[in-house]
């Protein structure tokens, strides 16, 4: 299990993108996005033109953990930000999935590599809801942080690793 | 003196409070956060709950260098983000108090950590008192970093080495 | 080429001139701020009365490429943040000037050193100029950052090296 984290424009998804091709396909690309506006619509559409072939894409806005746990090779998940806002606008119990999803990516019998947003960096929002988010994002980071066997947070496109593959630095 | 930084849900105090824990007791918990509201309420209940035995805990809203001057032992204040705050609002002189911390922070006979937002990392806040917070954070984060012997940034509860205790990397 | 990202006051800029200062001079400072209202030129008088003897200074709110083509020894950029905003209300063709500045920059005969701010580690802003600019912001960064030879990130005024001299970490 591989977590990468990055702010917006920070070339996580080309980064995961190509660490994911490093491994024998084909590979399996969890989009969680929902193209509920035109400037969503644009931005899926551009990680999609972005993959060659050898990729086969499901949308899973909620059931993570199930379509990881029916994963049988690679898997991409980009991303998990998405996939938050989706479960929180739903009222769903965010803990009992995000448990879920960890005990699925372990188990997995390919690698599984999870791209997030780091969102924690900036002003505390004045948005209540953007408040729980970003809580509700640390709190999974950190549960998979835990349990991933690398972490990196990528900087302009570069890789920052945060947890080497042997440990903590 | 350490010095923790991080962003929100990034598991700065618990990362803070293992470090400290290594140190023999008893601890001196240094808590600057005021409940003005039921969401801080509930925050400050949780981070008191994960405190074992063996902590002494003082609400130090503003008094931060006297009561680091008057320590014996190891200390932890959590955080300097609401010291900030409280600092502002109440329209005190914020780099005479930094610089009493700064002192006070060498000058103490144990160690001492220092938990702390880092809070520049996003967007222009568009409100000019976040815009003047977040300055204040962080001129203050640079002073304490330039005389501590460990700077660490903590993302997704992993701690990212910024100065590692025998010098800039 | 060197690359030296970093949130508000995280020391980038004094940071920067400490590394082009041990360049022998005479040192190129080209500065993008426009001083529109009172809060900035404080900002820009603040970052003027640190720079001592031995610096040309030049304001260049737009045309940096030409500027920095045109350089004889080493150059400051101090920042990308105000240049890249200063094209977006211009209305100018952002992806061809950041192509002329990398171009500029590879070709200069004397070391170039880029300041500029990391804003995409916060919430998704709720303001869509903000968004382009963030989505602007990490692109250029992006692509400086694969034709630099050195990027860093600086925390609390220390540098988090992101690219060493020798290729990535």
């Amino acid at each position: 299990m591989i977590l990468v984290l990055g702010g917006a424009r920070s070339g996580k998804s080309a980064y995961a993108e190509a660490l994911i091709e490093a491994e024998p396909g084909p590979w399996l690309y969890l989009a969680t996005a929902q193209a509920w506006d035109d400037e969503m619509r644009a931005r899926i559409a551009l990680h999609r033109a972005r993959r060659p072939e050898g990729w086969i894409t499901r949308d899973v806005p909620m059931a993570l953990a199930e379509a990881v746990a029916g994963s049988t090779g690679p898997v991409l998940v980009d991303c998990l930000t998405l996939w938050l806002t989706n479960l929180i606008l739903a009222e769903a119990d965010v803990p009992a999935a995000s448990a879920a999803l960890v005990e699925a990516c372990a188990a997995a019998p390919g690698p599984v590599i999870l791209v997030s947003n780091e969102v924690g960096l900036g002003i505390v929002p004045e948005n209540a809801l953007a408040r729980r988010f970003r809580d509700e994002a640390g709190r999974l980071h950190q549960r998979l942080a835990a349990r991933a066997e690398r972490v990196v947070l990528t900087v302009a496109g570069l890789p920052l690793v945060v947890k080497p593959p042997g440990g903590t630095p």
